[in-house]
């Protein structure tokens, strides 16, 4: 028998949330229609609408470090990665609390840009800071946002809808983030003007709060999420919460320009940056077959982002596959960033 | 002109969430009807119910030391100074979000603790865990909670209600957490028996759902707040607020058994545990002077805690005083437990 683990770094980040649902009671609330497992929470309001809830904890030295980045950096990106919780369901953010650890030498004035980078990514929303928390930590920064949304409740839109048959779409390109974070890797703040597309998608993720209202209000989708981890680890959430399988092809995969020489530098192959780097916080979501390629090409609008189709869910038993170009199958690996294991282990 | 602080262990808490106020928008959105400033933001759900959001952020090392509790503790003591914030505005829990900054080496089996805490705490008032959020700390536990709850709309009870005339009313003792903390100071593991009610205030304070809620129902009173600072301090954010003065009466301020003792021992004053030792997590609240006695009384109901009134609101040109036995009045400190302030400084 396996020696239980007996510590939480020995442990993912995805079994430590599962002990939590074994601990919890199950609830028998009728308007708690998705808890734990989501990324976001979803509770009825009224006949009518439904309120999405999620956090995200940021902690220097794990997700950024202020000698790489801005204090007004920072905030816009705790802000950013909520959105885009809200976004996967296709909600619209309402209104934000913030819990902030800081060390006594942290100075005013990055307090002062913190909170500004924040108000700056939520304004186009609408959406508002009303309440949080100071305390103060040895050493680190801390800045845990709990944000909340609303969302028609007929049209939520969950990682359990997809089914069989479903065709398979992502926003945007995949890897651009992985891309930057390698140029920036490799040439530090001497990073060639053609790269810094990459680099932006890297160090401020734009959350994609419009289109995926857009993609709820279409009526077309049956799943969606985003792209936090790599598209190879969260679809794999998506096909587990919807009992599911999937093929993507490699020759679909929307790849942003320049990936191929960045690639080159890094030492990591193209393929990898697309499929397991993290943090492209795009959408990914599914479309039963019978949609007609017009309510799905609608979609994009006026948007600027790409909407492309990369793949088929298919039957859990048929598994979770990479298709090549010559149409040979390969296991797809789910592995993506985890927010919480050992990085040297 | 004094030179700005550099860094916020210059600044105090309450400083601290001014300058958020300054940075951020003004919001025109009339559903949201308390925001920043208090303990709990409030927001209209629809024509009848009011959404109450509050987050509380612990931090190991400044908040509790796990050599000298548990993590079960831990867990029950991050959500019941969440629970206190919605007791003070009257409302009932119904969801909370969990966030937790954990160091690699804590154990799988504290961290199973910590959530049974967590749970425990909230089953008696059918709220529940429904989301969170983990990342792996440097050294030190961090436990962030987010907790909702819901309240009728027309009997949310703020800090900003108080007006001069009105009663001023608080639940249990004062300074039992406060003279907890110091019988375990002076006596370790060894605390004598009959110290032990105070240190299990200290240890595991007991917030005020029920009571709150009786409060708000009973509609006498005309605003409220939760004493976590303190009552001197507490006591004053409400008259602040309300735009307010008041006068506390010494002799009416109800005190736990054995609390002399204690002072005695800890070489503070009876009075100083009582008006600004923090955490005691008991309710103080207002009654307009018009409210008949038997009203009041009927508050209590059979909780087995006890009401008392300890003064009155008066303008606030009329300033913020103690009254002693002999009807004298001296400026009542504000000062409580900050926070955030440097504990050194």
């Amino acid at each position: 028998m396996a020696k239980p683990p007996k510590c939480v770094g020995e442990v993912g980040e995805f079994p430590l949330i599962d002990r939590i649902r074994n601990i919890l009671p199950f609830s028998r609330n009728k308007d708690l229609l998705v808890d734990i497992g989501d990324d976001t929470a979803v509770v009825r309001m009224d006949g009518r609408r439904a309120l999405l809830l999620t956090c995200d904890i940021q902690v220097e030295g794990r997700h950024f470090r202020l000698d790489r980045t801005t204090p007004y950096r920072v905030g816009r990106r705790a802000m950013a990665v909520n959105l885009s919780d809200i976004a996967s369901m296709g909600g619209k953010p309402t209104y934000a609390l913030v819990s902030l650890g800081l060390p006594a030498d942290f100075p005013v004035k990055s307090y002062d840009r913190l909170f500004e980078g924040m108000r700056d990514e939520l304004l186009p929303h609408r959406a508002y800071i009303i309440g949080g928390n100071l305390a103060q930590t040895r050493d680190s920064l801390i800045v845990d946002v709990t944000l909340l949304g609303e969302a028609d409740l007929s049209r939520v839109l969950t990682r359990g809808g997809a089914r069989a048959g479903d065709r398979i779409f992502v926003t945007g390109h995949l890897g651009a983030s992985g891309a930057g974070f390698q140029a920036l890797r490799a040439f530090g703040k001497k990073v060639p003007g053609k790269y810094k597309d990459l680099v932006a998608r890297h160090v401020l993720p734009v959350p994609r709060v419009d289109l995926g209202r857009r993609i709820a209000r279409s009526g077309v989708a049956s799943a969606m999420i985003d792209l936090s981890d790599g598209v190879a680890g969260d679809l794999h959430h998506l096909c587990t919460r919807s009992g599911v399988g999937a093929e993507i092809h490699e020759s679909l995969l929307p790849l942003p320009k320049h990936i191929g020489e960045i690639a080159g530098k890094s030492g990591k192959s193209v393929l990898d940056l697309a499929l397991h780097s993290g943090e492209d916080y795009e959408l990914l979501f599914t479309v039963p077959s019978g949609v007609p390629a017009g309510k799905i090409r609608s979609i994009r609008g006026d948007s600027g982002i790409p909407v492309t189709e990369i793949g088929k869910i298919v039957r859990r038993e048929e598994g979770y596959c990479l298709v090549d170009s010559r149409g040979g199958k390969t296991p797809l690996r789910p592995a993506g960033w985890d927010h919480f294991r050992r990085t040297d282990g």
